[in-house]
């Protein structure tokens, strides 16, 4: 089963590179596939979110090794758990926590096992010294129970609710992405018939897909992963000044 | 065989790294290559030059998978090829059409049957929900007639055609890589002796290879791709003002 | 065994992709790794020192295909060479030089038997058609020995040593990461008990571990490389002015 590679690294370094040597020299065979390594650097929620409802895509089985992790070298824990139909790695930060909203973690454990990590780890790399070696051993099926004892209380965050008043629902934006699309927290089952979106002053009405409206036009839809999205088609939000937090609502009909 | 990746998606986003795990899930231990995803936004024809010369280092038998496709969720056609030694699976948009012109399609089918796409696939992102699941298929080796009806009118791009008046030969620049290099549409074989290009109000002269010029200079070269290529060596021609579309001449002797 | 690439290719262009199209034609199951194709473009220093350290996190046997290369097409020799457990390819300009330091090479020969190469190499791109093949075959078990003649003088590099006035240790900025850590060529064991670094006219207290000082404050430690890095917290030092080259000193106590 492959081990799926979630950070905040960059592909500029050769941090991302090492990370993969370090899975090849414990399980040779094992696929790795990128998820995704340009999470903005240190932004647990944003890495959250890019974690949140990507798994649904790859082969029961998977490893994620995840690593959004300021607080390296500190005293914040290191674990593994098991969820939904794969496993996970990553820093106890709540990186891993919005998934688990959607996927509730069977067993939680905390890496003090120190004879499935690097001897010698650095204070300041922990996805190549600890998290890589832990999930390699893991696609080899070592068992979640011999990597540390289990523990009831990792971090949570939480994403920003929508508020109904009267008929007017109230999200924001959660997140940008490079194609300059604003992911928000309203859901695909929020939206109950309404027609149009309001944010940064702008109406965005509700299609299907970008193609739905000329190049340069605002529109709102559905995306790929179950959020509303505010979009230009073949364009960018980031010119109309929408940002993470920005508000956005909608009127029910 | 490996099935290889091009697409407009960058490396920012899980969207490159959601495309593999559909992947690995139908075809879990085929090799995933990613020939590029820098391809500019919606930009079809970069792509299709992108593509245009690369299946010829690949094995025979790769499936290529290429999404640029800015009408996602519009009546566009989804379509699968076979041309050459090798399979293509994407949009009916032209992006193929530019590798077609050196190597005819045998075949090519419209993706009308809906059991080897991803159930209820998105309007926004048919790279996931019905490239890669149809590309993955295909690599296992399901025969393309069994994907949908053979089409007979797939839409064509084409490149501008170099011309001749007199003894000067004009043609313009395609597409200017990241490391600044102008790639043309005169080929090596137009060539013909000539000594210089112009282009800019600039001469370039035309040598093998950049280091036989000195750094910052102006050279012009047969590329990696059999493309007359404008560059300044270890510099970038964009400082120059050269773009897509911009003139380019030489005289023939 | 893997393959291993380095490259100054980036990653906005087809060439990387071309390359593992290369390998997979002759070296079909093998496995290839990105270690990075961000090195700066032709910077052969920047590309050593990202070499210099990695080939320890790789398991034995591994080949690294490295290819920052400004001279291609010049005189500069092509060379494969043995150095520690693993296998190197690429432009004799001191590219893998510094990593010689740690592992002396056993062996370097100059790539002149042309058929392990591609038929008809170009003269702009040796990473596809002349290391990218020569990789293949040494992943494949070909010796060094049937890919050309020995040779002896492979061009060196040689990184600027620390040096020690009275009690004062003079070094320097090596290179900035894409994180905004600033690496310097004071290795872990040149500190001996020093407390504070001193560059760009500011003082850098020694920690363990970047989360041990608050967000956006200056913070120096060794790396996971064994280097002395130079960071600010969740920033970059970029704003501070350093660049490779600039000036650090440390007082021994």
């Amino acid at each position: 089963m492959p081990i799926v590679l979630l950070t905040d690294f960059g592909l500029s370094d050769p941090y991302v590179g090492q990370v993969k040597g370090v899975i090849a020299g414990i399980a040779p065979g094992c696929a790795v596939i990128d998820l995704c390594h340009g999470v903005p650097f240190g932004d647990i929620l944003a890495g959250a979110l890019t974690l949140e409802f990507s798994p649904s895509y790859f082969p029961d089985g998977s490893v994620f090794c995840c690593v959004v992790d300021p607080g390296v070298g500190s005293s914040r824990r290191a674990i593994a758990a098991s969820a939904g139909p794969w496993l996970f790695v990553g820093p106890d930060n709540g990186l891993l926590s919005l998934l688990w909203e959607r996927h509730p973690p069977r067993r939680v454990v905390s890496l003090e096992e120190r004879s499935f990590q690097l001897a010698a780890p650095s204070n300041t790399f922990h996805g190549r010294d600890i998290f890589a070696p832990v999930a390699a051993h893991l696609a080899l099926g070592l068992p979640l129970e011999r990597l540390g004892p289990e523990i009831r209380d990792p971090v949570r965050l939480s994403v920003p609710q929508v508020v109904r008043r009267d008929t007017t629902l109230h999200g924001q934006v959660l997140l940008l992405d490079s194609f300059g699309n604003a992911i928000t927290n309203i859901l695909a089952g929020d939206l109950d018939g309404a027609g149009e979106v309001h944010a940064a002053g702008l109406r965005f009405p509700i299609f299907k897909s970008y193609a739905q409206v000329a190049p340069g036009t605002r529109v709102a839809l559905v995306g790929s992963t179950g959020r509303l999205e505010l979009s230009v088609n073949l364009g960018s939000v980031r010119a109309l000044g929408l940002v993470p937090g920005s508000p956005v609502h909608l009127e029910k009909p």
